[in-house]
C-alpha cells in the first residue's frame, strides 16, 4: 500500500506529494512546525491525510515540551493547535483531529501521561482512518458494475487518506474483486492532482485510465462514455452539502443532466454536524501563482489578476449517495 | 486594432498566437504550405481567422503556379485546397472559404484572371469578416448592462477573427460605449487560450478581468458573481447546436442551472446549414502531449493515456441567443 503518512515511532515521515510523480521523496521530521508547513504547502494533502498528519504533528508538538508545569504545557499546546488550525481552513478532518487532541489535553493533568496519550490518540486516529477507508472502499466497489467507466476528480486515494483511499479506494477494491472497470480522471487544475497523483495511483494499481482536462468531463458524459462518478470530500455539512475540490459542483450538475449517478465517499471525520449547510463552510483561496505560473513559467500577461478558490460547494440535491464507514446514504432527491 | 492576419500585397503576415503573451512575433510567408502548417499548429487560430488565413493561403497557392494550362492549374489548386482542408476538421469557416475559392476557380478559365480573382476573393472574405464582427460586436454589446460581470471561455476576440472579435468584440464595444463591465475568463486548458490570448486582449483593451481555471466557472455562477456568458463558435448546425472549444457545453448547462443568459456570437461563415445537428459535426482530437506536458515539462506518470477532443457540442436548448451579423436570434426554449 502507498503510505503517504507514516509514524516511525519517534518521528513522522510524509511522502512529499508536490514532487510526484517525477520523484518519490520523503520528508522526515520531529518538528510540528514542519508538519504544519507541509500541510499548507500541500506536501501532504487530502482531507483525511491532513487530519492524520495534523494528529501526529500535535503529538510531536507535545514531545517538544520539556517542562513539567501543566499550565505551561497547556499554553504551549494551545500554540501548537493554533499553528495547526491555521494551515488550511476547509477540510473538516483537520478540525476533527484538533477537537480530539484538545479533549485528550483536557482529560489528564499529568504532562508525561498526556504526551503518551496524545501520541496514542494520533495512532488511533490513523488506524481509524485506515479501517474507515477500507470499509468505504468495499461499500463503494459494490456500486460499480463490470464494464463501467467511472470518472473521478482530483485525488481521493491512498495518498489523500493515509489509508486505503475513498473514491479511488472504491475503484481499487472493485478491480481487486475482479470487476472490469476503466477510469477517466480529470487533471484537476490548478495543482494537477489528477495528472500527477491519481494517474500515479491508478498506474500503481494497474487500473486502465485515460486522463482528460477538467473541461472535457461534460463532453464524455454527454457521449455516454461515463457510467458513474465518484469523488471524495473535504467537508460535508449537516444537510449533506459537499465541499470538495473546485470543479466538483460542475461535475455533479452535469451528472444529473446526463442521468449519471454521482457518488461522494468520505469517512465520518469529514462530516461537520455543526454546520447546517455548505454556504457556511469556509472556502480556501490559494496563491494566484498557482494559476499564472506552471513550474515557474509565467503563462499570463503581466498584471493579470486571478481568483483561486480551492473548493466548491455541491448542494445535496445533486448527490446520488454518500458513502461512509457507516454505510451508503442514498439521497432521496436524486436517486437514479 | 490587433491584426492577427494581415495581407501585405504579395505576402501574408500572421501574428504567431503560440508565442503570446510572452512575445509579439510575426510569421511572414508566400508559401501556402506554411499557412496550412500555421493553421494546424494553431499559430493562427479561431474559426473566422482560420477562414481568412486559409483564403489568403489558397491565393498564395495560385500565385505559386507558373504554367498557363487551365487543367494543370485546376489540378494544382486541387492539391492546395486539399492541403488546406486537411489542417483542422471542425471550424466551418475553413470550409466556407474553400467552397468560395472553389467556386471562383470554376467560374473563370483564364489562369491569370483566376489568380487575380482568388486574391480579390480572399481580400473580400477578410473584409466581410471585419464588417460582420463589427456588427456582431455592436449587437452583442447591447446585451450587457452597466455593472455586469461577464464570463467568457477560450478566445473569441480580434486574434480569433481577423476582425473585431465576436464574444470579446462585444465586450470591447460595451466598454467603448461607456458601460462599466468586468470580465471573468477561463484559462481554457489545454492550450491556455484564455490565460494567454484573452487575458492579453482584455489587457490591451483596458477591460478589468479576473482569470480562473475552467473548473471554477460553475462556482462563480452559483455565487451570483456572473450576470452573462458569451462565447464564440467553431461551427453552428442547422438546428442551432453549437460546436465550440471544449468546456462550452459544461458552461451552458451550468448557466441554465443558475439562470444566467448564455450567448454565442459568430459570423454567418460559421453556420453550417448542411448539417442538421451537432452530433454530425467532426470533433478534432489533438495531440496527447498538449495535456501531459506544459512547455516541455512532463506532468504525468510514464505511459499515461489521454483523451483530447478540442471541441464539444452544446445543444441549442441551452443557448439563450445566437448573435450574427444578421441580428440576434433568441432561442425559444431558453429565453430568460
Amino acid at each position: 500500500m502507498i503510505r503517504s503518512v507514516n509514524w516511525l515511532g519517534d518521528c513522522l515521515q510524509l511522502l512529499d506529494q508536490t514532487k510526484l510523480p517525477a520523484k518519490e521523496a520523503y520528508l522526515t521530521t520531529t518538528d510540528y512546525r514542519v508538519v504544519a508547513s507541509a500541510i499548507t504547502k500541500m506536501q501532504v494533502r487530502g482531507a483525511p491525510a491532513i487530519g492524520v498528519a495534523a494528529a501526529y504533528g500535535i503529538a510531536l508538538g507535545a514531545f517538544e515540551f520539556s517542562n513539567v508545569n501543566l499550565a505551561q504545557f497547556r499554553s504551549h499546546m494551545s500554540v501548537v493547535m493554533k499553528t495547526m488550525a491555521a494551515t488550511r481552513p476547509t477540510a473538516k478532518n483537520l478540525f476533527t483531529t484538533i477537537e480530539r487532541m484538545e479533549s485528550i489535553i483536557q482529560k489528564t493533568s499529568d504532562t508525561c501521561l498526556l504526551k503518551q496519550a496524545l501520541i496514542e490518540e494520533a495512532i488511533k486516529i490513523h488506524s481509524e482512518e485506515q479501517s474507515a477507508t477500507q470499509i468505504i472502499s468495499k461499500l463503494g466497489a459494490n456500486l460499480f458494475r463490470d464494464g463501467d467507466t467511472i470518472l473521478t476528480h482530483c485525488n481521493a486515494g491512498p495518498l489523500a487518506t493515509a489509508g486505503y483511499g475513498t473514491a479511488i479506494g472504491a475503484l481499487i477494491e472493485a478491480q481487486r474483486q475482479g470487476k472490469n472497470i476503466r477510469v477517466i480522471n480529470t487533471e484537476t487544475r490548478p495543482l494537477l492532482q489528477g495528472s500527477r497523483l491519481t494517474a500515479w495511483e491508478l498506474k500503481v494499481a494497474g487500473i486502465p485510465f485515460k486522463l482528460i482536462t477538467d473541461s472535457m468531463a461534460a463532453y464524455f458524459m454527454s457521449k455516454g462514455s461515463i457510467q458513474a462518478i465518484i469523488v471524495g470530500a473535504d467537508r460535508i455539512a449537516k444537510n449533506g452539502d459537499v465541499v470538495n475540490k473546485i470543479g466538483t459542483y460542475m461535475l455533479a450538475v452535469l451528472a444529473r443532466e446526463n442521468n449519471i449517478p454521482f457518488y461522494v465517499a468520505a469517512p465520518l471525520s469529514t462530516f461537520d454536524y455543526d454546520t447546517p449547510s455548505g454556504e457556511f463552510i469556509p472556502i480556501e483561496e490559494r496563491n494566484t501563482t498557482e494559476i499564472t505560473e506552471i513550474y515557474g513559467t509565467v503563462m499570463t500577461p503581466e498584471g493579470t489578476e486571478v481568483l483561486n478558490p480551492a473548493f466548491d460547494i455541491t448542494p445535496t440535491c445533486y448527490i446520488t449517495a454518500i458513502i461512509s464507514e457507516k454505510g451508503v446514504a442514498w439521497q432521496g432527491k436524486n436517486s437514479i
